[in-house]
């Protein structure tokens, strides 16, 4: 077993390498210190935005499946997109971790690895967390995100007649994690070992001046809940052959936008919102319940 | 077994009743945003700080001796007293957590609980996290706190012929957990099970102008070690029948000062800083790790 001193200074020399000169305080003191300004030329306030992820073997993450590297990319990029989905840029990342016992500083290597892979994406940097042994032999990861945002794009602003866009078709994560589950884990799996988020739409989106956004963590039909119930509103999608309304885990983008604006690039448009509550597919209500339950 | 909404309505409930208008978006949209100003009457660039600590069932606390409320409060004074160490002031809290299958409303209401009772001692308000279902039937905690500082207070400001200054004994955690390791669960194992933490006493030490600060989370010896390898100094501190060196978890503060300022009040004065390495007690070196192994 190799002893925490050891493991944190690996680790250390990896979360460092991406660390800016915004950055007063990293890793090694009791907490990070890092610079959080309005710029120069300010477009208002800046807001500081927050976000926490824990992912935890055996119920969102296989060992057996995935590469730790994966798996570190993938809790990440989970975490990413939740601030990027506010409108937000994401800065700085905290990593908390607990590791099985006869996890190797090569493996807690492998993991910080894939954390910093999919952070430099957005430009984020680690400046701190915590490690712990853990209790069993399951891996535990949690991360939070520092962001900054002027004008927050929350899952409340969807109004009547506005359209409901994504920038992708979900479903190729769960497709994925099915053919896992068969035992085949080739290159059609890759979607769910690693999703490649396209944080670059979530800004365009922001951008192209949305009234809502959220990201699809649970399935298209559930986030589409999210909106429509925090919004006081009803949504009508129609379906098509390319989407699945049911999958999760591709961290695509959905935003609503009014008709009087600009198209998106990345836009794909798949329905409206509605007076009522509820969210329906070609007229069908669509059972959504939300939030997962623990014991599914 | 609970659904996780009925779960995230409770818990919410329970973290909400502390929000101030500070928080834009609390629990319940993809991330939390809140305000982060430079006050009006400037004193500088305000900074971001940012820690985090993971909690482990059966590695660092114990549900049969310690209620769920205890719990809560103990892993949040930890990452307060971090916030603390740096002369910042803790704001914003987001809690995750894996859930065993068995957990109910009714404990991750206690749990919360504990959270909620310790950040009011310093004002600050939980904005959000995330929930998990466990992989085994241990429990685990992680917090992450952002706070904010003027001038940051690090390990690395030491300098030769400064006083080593603590607020109060290191020694009632440990002695604690000694009594419930042979099966004694009274009053006398209070600060192990629930830390009482003097955060006035970091803010007055800082305030007083110190030169580093630290708080005891391994032990005396380690921290004090700490502070010497960062700063590139010395320390030798007196032996004192009311102060156990090698005892963790009392997050007492330890700092140095210039001699030549002010004494702050809650001070006592152990040691002092001097050319050379490492830690010395009575003139011999102390033994300090400076990292618990994980195989301990």
């Amino acid at each position: 077993m190799a002893s925490e001193s050891e493991l944190i200074s690996h680790i250390s020399q990896i979360f460092s390498a991406g660390q800016a000169p915004h950055v007063l305080v990293g890793i090694g003191d009791d907490a990070a210190v890092v610079e959080f300004q309005n710029s120069p030329k300010t477009r208002g306030t800046k807001r500081l935005v927050l976000a926490a992820d824990m992912a935890v073997e055996g119920v969102h993450f296989n060992r057996s499946w995935s590469s730790l590297f994966e798996i570190g990319a993938k809790v990440t990029g989970a975490n990413l997109a939740d601030i990027c989905a506010m409108g937000a840029t994401p800065l700085y990342i905290l990593v908390s971790a607990a590791l099985p016992k006869d996890f190797t500083v090569e493996e807690a290597g492998q993991l910080a690895q894939g954390i910093v892979d999919e952070a430099s994406k957005v430009g984020a940097v680690v400046v701190g967390g915590d490690l712990s042994r853990a209790a069993s032999d399951h891996l535990v990861i949690s991360l939070s995100v520092a962001g900054e945002v002027y004008e927050p794009i929350t899952r409340s602003g969807a109004q009547v007649g506005h359209l409901v866009i994504i920038n992708d078709y979900p479903g190729a994560s769960a497709a994925g994690l099915e053919l896992l589950r068969e035992g085949i884990n080739d290159e059609r799996s890759a979607q769910h070992k690693r999703p490649i988020i396209d944080y670059e739409a979530a800004r365009e989106f922001a951008l192209a001046g949305v009234s809502s956004m959220i990201d699809i963590s649970d399935s298209l039909a559930s986030e589409l809940g999210h909106i429509a119930r925090a919004s006081g509103v009803g949504i009508e999608i129609l379906s098509d052959p390319r989407m699945n309304v049911h999958a999760g885990e591709d961290h695509i983008f959905i935003a609503t936008i009014s008709p009087h604006l600009p198209m998106p690039r990345k836009a794909i448009e798949i329905g409206r919102v509605v007076l009522g509550k509820g969210v329906r597919l070609d007229g069908a209500l669509l059972l959504h319940e939300g939030f997962k339950h623990f014991d599914q």
